[in-house]
């Protein structure tokens, strides 16, 4: 159960199969640091290139194919005191016939104030003086290695993993991928400081961060990315148009259901058609992301 | 302000243009009766047909198209002891290639206990025998009539409101309804005991109710149906795929944030960028709902 | 079987159940006037309004809900000597990021000639100066009364037909609509002097015609429109996205070959594997058209 | 203006950066074998592996990223008497509703008979006995290496290509891909004996092949592949819905209407809205692919 402290050099813009940056034990932790989406460090250097420049891959001794890598998000610690945004809406979530009208696009500067633990434009615009929400860390991009000696962008994401831009995906929750290839090859990157639902301006605040992580190998077999918080298990779906990302993670929720909670597809459907909570990670890249969410207190382990 | 109780002898399963079965004023209450969906009344009698067969249209004097209805959900109370729901999971939210599996459509009954303030599965499947969740009335179906002498099925959902199947339209929201005619012609019914996010099963727990609801003309126009709750305020988009709705939803909430707090899209970007939340309504019916919400803490009324 | 000649003098904006304005026997004939989608009669006065004004309804003596109207449609006439449409290509057809560049809409004119079998624009912009294609008349708008009672806006489309704006709809075709209603209700109007695939500009080359349709019917039960021409059977499918309307479709002409040609699910998946063709109705309204098409070539009647 | 004969002997599952397995000068023509998509070569041996191994990767002296690789299809020549598809229809084709009731999964085996230039199953089901439509060999899947290092799936397509399964990539068709890296790096297979629209049982009639094809390099840049057939120009877009992959195509036509043909956003709509055609490439594949076509008998080069 060691810790690796690992500080990247060079950082890759594809998720796929490459030359491991440090291979760990199962069971080990990583404290790394990763880039923002632009490549910037945490003295805001350009140390990497856009789409999401990623820290890894990290080799995890034991995880073979058809394993399932959890990862457990312990620490994510933004490493400046700024980060950025886009304007306006993003075209992908406005009505088209509006679009004429959208201001041209802007990158603003945040503040971040870990002390006070919350964000703020270091220009509000009128009517937003006071806007200050609270930091809320989260990874925007991460995953394994697919099948098949793909190589994905890491603008998009799939069964994978890879930039689902999904506010869960934050400091106490566990995140599980569909290993493919031997030892995972684990890749983190794209933190953000803060994000709506649907990471709908295009980004988080984008911020570099200190990012924890501890890696274990379950053997056991998923098809999607899963989750777990405190309070919620999660399924996540990778897809265009939102229905099929929908479906992807329901139907893989109903496959936890079974092989965890022991319901069946029709004891399943009535506690989901219930209790279910439907999350939409982002709704502007490439592919979109849908979390099914159960809480777990409808829940008792088989 | 009067309250008037009515107690339909007739439904439709249309929202369009028909006689008023009452005309009230601007600010009066209205209490009154609902059928299940499949047009089951308090006693079980088969009062009216499929689909979600609707108490009304009541005409409120003084609203004229352009003009909003505001409805305040005063009460929502179960009028019978039982619901039922469908199993298993709808086609819609399936990965299509697991359809073949899908057992066969089934309806179930669940008591409703509005003492405990629960609801249970009259006879439940091996692992849910402790499920038990809250009592939590919502209006499956209500709206305007539409323009242009349009008649639309109750089984769908447009810009008039409808067949949106949102566990938010519940005790203590106020939902607004675009006016296309005099009088509005308000309708009302498709209650649900309970429904998780998306009506996944096709139903929520569908049962009759005694509804009540405070009616008041607003002067102003708008586009999507909107609402507010104690802590949210939110628009509907109503369509396939769900993309669409939620840019409906998302395009009428950056109106709303321009008109009622002031802010342009720019400023309404940085704002829902970071706090946005959206909610599936139904992913089941003709049409698709998303709800796009604000917590009303981020917002100052200009 | 009687030929009708019918002046109409006031149209419809939805499609549902209203008076007839005229009776006809099964077999019948029916010459009527047209006006275009924005209302404009021969004479270019204002005689209706939009969206695409219909003449009708027609009832069919015989028709009961669940039998099939049989439209053939024997000549389209335009009854003046221009159309319009707009430009530039619809939001539906962009790629989102483009549309802030696009145009300002704007609608032209173009000459109808008859006699030499083309249209062209009158004030051609650089570039289309010899651009003149073939006058190819078709029917935008034509359908059914819908069942429950619904009227719907003839701006879209559903199981009973509607605003299609597929260029297949053309004389020499006759089209199914499936019947909901005692006496059908055949409505019909929106004639185009052309338009390619798609109705991308969001209109066809809109003018008014004189049309002349024969009506039957058939004692059989279909889902969604059918159609056949010279060459070809087709079915239709009304829907967003795309994918759903092809869906609809496919389904549709699966169910034909079993009914008809005698081919099951496995046989028909062969022949439609290699031969099968969809066309694009239209990808403007607020439902989408799609044709699933087979030549005839290729089929044996049972 | 060499011709090379090239004789593969391991394939490629991924479209990406590899090791070239020919260099050949702009202007070359390349004879080569293709496998099928499940890798069975001429002798129905197996010598790859799903899904479609390509040939290649060919580099092309003188391509750099931004320029334009042409590819034109010589010839198509079924290397051995047989090809294989599945049935019954794909899951993505179907209404939801009708999938419980689909056959299972089945490969059939189809003769392949050059002389006669037909197709025809070896074991025709009712009803298919005299069904022998015609030999049209086209190419399934084909590309040129993405860009920034992605390895995409050769189950799939993208802006550079890959399994588009467009019947028109036919003998006599020029198409053009996007060029990312030097040398272009193209990739050829899945070669198909005949295919409707939409590759609907999710395969065409796959079998091995010789391919001749002729490698320009154009010192321009394109988005998405482009296509020239003896009668038309056309575009391509694969994304999902078929919506996305429509906005593609008919955006990558308006840029080239410009750039050739002189038109403006006004003029090419015009012209587009009275004469466009779209097919359907595929719609089983995780993108769909969607081509925007234009007859050349409309178009005069600037």
């Amino acid at each position: 159960m060691a810790t690796h402290h690992f500080h990247p050099t060079s950082y890759f813009n594809v998720i796929g199969t490459a030359e491991p940056c440090l291979r760990v034990a199962d069971g080990d932790t990583v404290v790394t640091d990763t880039i923002d989406a632009s490549g910037l460090d945490a003295k805001e250097g350009a140390a990497g290139s856009r789409p999401n420049p990623m820290t890894g891959p990290f080799f995890i001794e034991g995880a073979e194919p058809g394993d399932t890598l959890a990862v457990r998000i312990d620490r994510l610690t933004p490493s400046r005191a700024t980060g950025w945004t886009f304007s306006p809406l993003a075209f992908t979530v406005l009505d088209p016939s509006t679009i004429v009208d959208r201001p041209a696009s802007q990158r603003v500067v945040w503040d971040i104030d870990q002390k006070a633990g919350t964000v703020r434009l270091q220009e509000p615009p009128p009517g937003l003086e006071a806007f200050s929400p609270p930091l809320r860390p989260m990874i925007g991009c991460f995953g394994v290695a697919p099948a098949g000696g793909q190589a994905l962008s890491t603008a998009t994401s799939a069964q994978n993993g890879g930039n689902m831009d999904y506010r869960l995906f934050a400091p106490g929750t566990t995140a599980w991928f569909p290993v493919s290839v031997q030892g995972a090859l684990f890749y983190l990157g794209d933190g953000h400081a803060c994000q709506g639902d649907g990471e709908i301006v295009g980004t988080g605040i984008e911020t570099s961060f200190e990012m924890e992580v501890t890696l274990h190998v379950l053997k056991r077999t998923i098809i999607w990315p899963r989750g777990e918080t405190a309070d919620d298990i999660f399924t996540i779906g990778n897809a265009r148009p939102l229905d099929q990302a929908l479906q992807h993670a329901t139907t893989e929720m109903v496959r936890w259901l079974a092989e965890d909670y022991g319901l069946d597809a029709r004891a399943a459907s009535h506690l989901m058609g219930q209790v279910v909570r439907y999350d939409v990670g982002n709704v502007f890249n490439p592919a979109y992301t849908v979390a099914c969410r159960i809480a777990k207190r409808w829940l008792t382990k088989k």
